[in-house]
């Protein structure tokens, strides 16, 4: 059976997040399964790098999916674009190629790396609403990055996970967390093999509070050492999160 | 009675323009002139330094309003984007200023600055669905900003004007047309003291072309030279253009 490892870019905004619900809620996995079984026929489950939750975006989102007749891979691109594009579905497939039965999109991936997007200013969003954090005071990115740097390397991040996160170990290697500005945007990048749930979320809260001088780079450490989920500062809304890119 | 010049931000796509309409469409215009009705209980017409079209956006837009009350600027941008968030708009107010009764915010702008985006991959557009026009064909800059310096300067723009222009003259000065790339996104600007309704759209349907090879800089002056508005090469969607800023 044929194997296609596709790259995906979709707007999060109306979507109950990547994965199949079975209540029938409109979710990224679906929608993608929907279109392909109108190009083949074929009913199957797609698998992911990362997923992403109710709101959150894609621009380097991978997964892949087992055909049964041997399609060329731009063909699959072409077909499934033209399908989602048909439903007015801002999900797009960027590019398609045949890979080995050995590549699984969940378990090859070497690095995953996110972006969260804040705006510092008075004004309201409009064109970046649901697509990015707006901060009305403004943020101080070098606090920001001292704030991040405490946060980088093999921790116990308990107090920056969900209550519903269902990974086995709460320990994981943070390998980049870095702030910069440009113009009104702060761009927070975060790159780990893997992340709890709601992991950057958390940290870019903290991030924000440090920026807003509200917080210490000591009280990072100190919430992050205290492995208490009731003392992470506070949850960055979905909108601003990216899944930029997944490394194999 | 105190005048205000406000920066306004929206996403053009849910809007039937910025004009306001008889038959109660729904526009950027009456959507502010709601919101200051809201406000302060006045019902006025804003002035508008530029009349975007259906679905193209701004990020520099300038208004003027005059008020019965002396209300400090910031509590006038403030109230307006509580009101326009509350009826999820995606329009917002960035700046306030008081002004004087001479300021005028259509007769008095120098100059008008558009951004037109374009962005050229194989895979569709989700993220930028309605933002941004997609070309599937790879556009070549350099032939694009060949074709551009052939529309710097005044000229009769006539072919690259639309039927329902009603300005008086179609001869314009175009102060700038620059085309410049960053990874897939090929971003066009445009600077004049004022523009012919569609000019811009027409203009960067014209580069398009030239990027792709279909057209020549001479066949850009040579459309431009026959003043006939059947010879312009193609319009842009409304969706890739921004006003992104105004000159006093």
């Amino acid at each position: 059976m044929p194997r296609y490892k596709l790259t995906i870019e979709y707007d999060g905004t109306p979507y109950f997040g990547f994965q199949a619900q079975e209540n029938n809620l409109r979710t990224v996995q679906e929608t993608i399964e929907t279109a392909v079984k109108r190009f083949c026929g074929e009913s199957l489950r797609v698998r992911v790098a990362g997923r992403t939750d109710t709101g959150v975006h894609a621009t380097g989102q991978v997964i892949h999916l087992d055909l049964t007749r041997d399609w060329p891979a731009d063909t699959v691109r072409d077909a499934l674009n033209a399908y989602l594009r048909n439903d007015d579905e801002p999900i797009a497939v960027l590019t398609s190629e045949a890979v080995g039965a050995d590549f699984d999109a969940r378990y090859s991936a070497k690095a995953r790396h996110y972006l969260y997007r804040i705006i510092d200013r008075r004004g309201a969003l409009a064109l970046d609403r649901d697509r990015a954090w707006h901060a009305t005071r403004p943020l101080d990115v070098d606090l920001m990055n001292a704030a991040a740097e405490r946060l980088i390397g093999t921790h116990d991040f308990t107090t920056f996970r969900c209550a519903r996160c269902q990974a086995k170990s709460p320990i994981k290697t943070l390998d980049r967390l870095s702030v910069r500005r440009d113009g009104q945007l702060v761009e927070v990048r975060a790159s780990a093999r893997s992340f709890l749930h709601n992991q950057v979320r958390s940290m870019v809260g903290a991030l924000r509070s440090a920026g807003e001088g509200r917080i210490s780079a000591d009280d990072v450490s100190r919430v992050l050492e205290a492995r208490d989920r009731k003392q992470c500062p506070a949850l960055a809304p979905p909108g601003g999160l990216y899944l930029i890119g997944v490394d194999y």
